[in-house]
């Protein structure tokens, strides 16, 4: 089964590529071994993150138009809950996306949020790794955040893009050194609206003062009118034809591995029979969690 | 050496807990073992959450005034490095803050975030169960986010507060039934904003379809006048009187178990020695890093 789904991943059959992934997120016996076995693909990851209602899908949107429009290939993951692309699209946004799910050259999927509830641990990176054998020429990864939760996507992709909103004034004051951390691409997103001069002017300000040694690019776009993403993409080409920085390369690769190995650990434990171990330790009115932690993972 | 710290820390000495959060944060030799010795307390931890801006330590400082004002003792732990507590205050803030810095019922510690580029861990569960033995009533902790980040402090804290102001009408829209999942309180700060009924009224409308079984209290605060304060106090103490569902307590412990052994499991993986192996891979031009892992870990 395995051997054949490679086959097909190569030869980009769609059927292969939405079977494997299934298998691969429902953690299906000898995928550990198919995934030990795959070729090690290049295909760039972009992340393109920022809070709720930045207009990330719009962005997407648009640039898969861009995509397209250059013959090239995209597959793009939704791991944001409220996006559009996973909510399968409201209002205006379904005559649009519901043309890119059927297009040959787009490949849209939503991948099972990190839930707290399970404990089920998102499958992106496996997936990821998949997407980079099966042809593409671009991987974007949708992913929410304006805190720590979009720093994972930075170990994960080549290229992270932060989409914000001129009202992002204040956030943007307090978020600083963090947030020129993580960006390789701001996109101000929503830029006909009137206080976008003045966001602009603080963002690159603080561009100039945070971002010492690196070179982050500022687009303003207005997502939903296509204005500024023919910019957007030629950024994301530019910063992909540079030849990267070795050690970022090699930090990428090492947080990788770190998730991998994080995630194969704790694939042992069972939180319902963490459960019940924890329910006994409380009728016997004894609960120190770490004396627990420590009988349990030796 | 723990010995002593623990006798100081139910002795309530702030030398002694400062003491002890730094070792635990360190994890000196000889943390677990005291870890595993320390008697479980039952101080509640309040997690209070929101996007940037929103004003969640204007909030904290308003409560902490309302718990010193019952002669009731407070730690407020900041996880969120925009935090004006972590940051040390600024402008208006600063006065008012530094008396909470030196009030003998107020303890303000800010942890280091869980850094994506050192792979430290936080240290926020821990330093949680060190404050529960050391005498206060409540513990606060501040955590950014309006994505995944903030789901970690819903499996840590006893009741969350989520901090939302007017200007998220957007945002909320397309959070729904996750933000609902969260929140046991909402707080709309800056109540006093024009657009404060409109969203206030879509708050509402969304607890009504979507929090079944579940009673969300909203809040409505200006927290740089105070107002609401009293109100969220006496919703966050309503909480706590009531005998939690016996399924909220087990589910939590268990998701604090799950932590204390994935960080166990991860102790002995240090990143330096990971990238010098990938670094290694890739002069090798071998890189499957799924065979990485496996070769790692076992």
């Amino acid at each position: 089964m395995w051997h054949k789904l490679l086959d097909g991943l190569q030869q980009q059959d769609r059927k292969s590529l939405a079977r494997t992934i299934s298998l691969i997120e429902n953690e299906v016996l000898g995928y550990d071994d198919f995934l030990q076995k795959l070729p090690s693909g290049n295909t760039p990851i972009i992340g393109v993150t920022g809070p709720p209602g930045a207009g990330k899908s719009s962005i997407i949107d648009a640039l898969i138009g861009n995509i397209v429009a250059h013959q090239q290939k995209v597959a793009v993951l939704c791991v944001d809950p409220s996006s559009a692309f996973s909510r399968g699209a409201l209002l205006g946004d379904r005559i649009r996306m519901n043309v890119w799910y059927k297009h040959p050259d787009v490949y849209i999927r939503s991948l099972a949020s990190r839930g707290s509830l399970g404990g089920l641990t998102s499958s992106i990176l496996e997936v990821s790794s998949v997407l980079q054998v099966a042809g593409f020429d671009y991987i974007i990864i949708e992913t929410v955040g304006v805190g720590q939760s979009e720093i994972e996507i930075v170990g994960l992709a080549d290229i992270t893009v932060v989409v914000l909103v001129p009202e992002a004034g204040d956030e943007i004051q307090t978020m600083k050194a963090g947030l020129m951390e993580i960006a390789d691409i701001f996109v101000m997103n929503k830029s006909d609206r009137p206080d976008a001069a003045a966001f602009l002017k603080n963002l690159l300000a603080l561009k100039n003062s945070y971002a010492v040694g690196k070179d982050i690019a500022v687009v303003s776009t207005v997502a939903i009118q296509e204005k500024g993403i023919t910019q957007l993409y030629d950024e994301i080409n530019t910063r992909l034809d540079t030849p990267q920085i070795n050690d970022k390369k090699l930090w990428l690769l090492t947080n990788r591995l770190y998730q991998i190995i994080q995630k194969k650990k704790m694939q042992s434990f069972d939180k319902n029979l963490m459960m019940e171990k924890v329910k006994q330790s409380l009728h016997e009115n004894n609960v120190n969690l770490y004396q627990l932690a420590s009988e349990w993972a030796g």
